[in-house]
């Protein structure tokens, strides 16, 4: 089916559109590099250099990958957006073009405003242009299971049936999110909600949790086709950022108590997760909406497991717990379900050490390309 | 104390400004026309010409009212926000800001894009200009009834403690709004909410239902100081449709069943609420949420009372159901509460025959204004 990825250039967004290629779909992927511009801007580029878009492409198809057409432009521009869809006309939107990163969100008006503008201006587009010029077309949407935050009572899988002074109904579950970026998520969802029910778009909403790897099978044919891979304080996932420490040979930076609990999941699964929601859509009028991680551990845990793995490769890996540059509860209760995508088909690549130690052996090819000035906290919860 | 009333040349904001001058405050109004700009754009202009803000301050002074301070500039700009911000430094803002019809934001793309472009910058801008230029500053913000939607549960005032599988939590109540409009105010809500959790912001977040009503003490004193009266259906509240609808002889429209049921108030009753929002602030890090009503009553009743009332002024009412535009429910569970303004002072103005016989009257005056052409629902949700 004919499937446009925003956001095709990011650590999610290039191995998602490689592996929908790979599935028999025809993609367009469509970006403006603004996580690269913002990454150069605020001294955080990836651990390896990732050629752009449009050569990536090539590579990918110089290694028999099947053809992955590129579109460098701005989601936040309607025009560009509408003529998109009405050359198109997709089947499918999954729709990765957000600022991503949370700590980027909290530097000060500008970037906030930024993150602001760009996610909810992509996301309100996304939906016009399918109004306007695809309405039979399912958007697969990232949101963030940071939207939830951690809430005191089991989070369900997006909704929640609510029964109070004897009546019942069903509500969004409710949402607290810890930054603004995570908020501009909460605002996304509360949107696509408000046009599914009034003009019955179908709509797949991925409450995602963080994602870490650095392998699939089309990114393994050629070093290039690597997922850019950042290890700095504003665009590096924790996980990612604490294999980057531990071969630095850098304490790894814990925040706070290290009591943070969250869901991850293999960069495997959320090409699985992603491919099951677009090739198995929602109903004309449904936000169906899943939480996509596969484990649960707290930040301790995460770096216990870090130091475990780097023990096996010759690694004397420290764990260091540093002020919280966050405003997060560090020790709080956290039970989310996660039953829709296993139920849709996921088969979970749980972090296994052998996961770990494999992403470490990626990672020390490029031990001189560390830069040890992006590891600690520059941004402050002020 | 030093208030901003932004958007202080609506419907509402105009005799905001008046009556907290009359009361002793410093008063700055801030608006850029848009409202004047969208209805005249509409063909919706209000049944009197209403002077403009430089005229209107100069009428109220010229009447022994006390000087309240104009400022014409965009709250979407924030160099200008944060330079009256850094200027005035305000105790009180009160933002009502946003572009405020319905219809308006359901007439397709550049107007669904200028209401959630306008009002979401506002409010940013003024959570902004306060954390840098004002920090103590209460905000007290003009939300919706509309944000709550009309769900199957009681509606608490904008928390709800929820249990579930034997634990418990608060959160905000959950929102599902009728029309883009509301639900740009559902996102105003998300984001203070995040602001004031975050950074401790002061908000006072009110859930108001249509107003109605001409008179005020201060407007009283000249007919150039009434407030702007819409009667169309974009910018039109419905009460006050209904009752140029009974002057021109025009049945009245009411859309569906008649049995959509809203919370509503006397614009005499938004002013107490407003005053004592301002005046008895909310805490520090608190997001204090009043429902702000006095009345519910269903849209068939409300026609009958225009009916009976004009029968007392010597009109003949008719009552027409015409094809709903919007999409809601014409007949549903509706019982929010509405204690906290009552708590803090408020006496309501109820609904009574001679409030309306009088707001007829004052509409008589201006019969041959009337345009049919702006009686009838021109916007329809697709």
């Amino acid at each position: 089916m004919k499937i446009l990825v925003l956001g095709g250039d990011g650590y999610l967004g290039w191995p998602t559109a490689m592996h929908l290629a790979e599935r028999g779909h025809e993609v367009t992927v469509v970006d403006n590099y603004l996580r690269r511009n913002l990454a150069r801007a605020t001294r955080s580029e990836a651990l390896m250099p990732t050629p752009n878009l449009h050569e990536r492409a090539e590579i990918h198809q110089a290694h028999g990958g099947r053809p992955i057409d590129v579109v460098i432009g701005d989601c936040t521009d309607y025009r560009m957006m509408a003529a998109l869809f009405e050359r198109i006309r997709p089947a499918c939107v999954v729709h990765y073009a957000e600022q991503p990163s949370a700590p980027y969100s909290m530097i000060g008006y500008d970037e906030a405003r930024t993150t602001l503008h760009n996610n909810l201006t992509a996301t309100f587009n996304v939906i016009w242009a399918v109004l306007e010029h695809a309405p039979s077309c399912h958007v697969v949407k990232l949101g963030t299971m940071g939207e939830y935050g951690t809430p005191n009572i089991d989070i369900e899988e997006g909704w929640i049936e609510i029964e109070h002074k004897g009546r019942k109904d069903r509500f969004l579950f409710p949402r607290a999110a810890g930054s603004l970026y995570h908020t501009t998520k909460v605002l996304d969802t509360d949107l696509l909600w408000f046009y599914v029910r009034t003009f019955g778009l179908s709509v797949t909403d991925l409450m995602q949790g963080p994602v870490y790897g650095l392998s699939t099978p089309a990114c393994d044919r050629d070093p290039r086709l690597a997922p850019n891979f950042h290890y700095d304080d504003i665009f590096g996932t924790v996980v990612n950022r604490f294999l980057v420490q531990a071969v630095a040979g850098v304490p790894l930076t814990v925040y706070g108590k290290g009591g943070q609990t969250r869901g991850y999941l293999n960069l495997l699964d959320t090409l699985q997760c992603v491919t099951l929601a677009a090739e198995k859509p929602a109903a004309p009028g449904e936000l169906r909406i899943f939480n996509q991680f596969t484990e649960t551990f707290t930040v301790q845990e995460l770096a216990e497991r870090v130091r475990d793995a780097g023990a096996a490769v010759g690694l004397d890996v420290k764990i260091d717990h540093v002020e919280n540059p966050r405003k997060e509860a560090e020790d709080h209760y956290y039970n989310p379900v996660h039953k829709g995508l296993v139920e849709l088909g996921l088969t979970p690549h749980p972090m296994t050490r052998e996961v770990l130690v494999d992403m470490l052996e990626r990672v020390l090819r490029h031990r001189d390309r560390i830069d040890e000035r992006k590891i600690h906290p520059r941004v402050r919860w002020r």
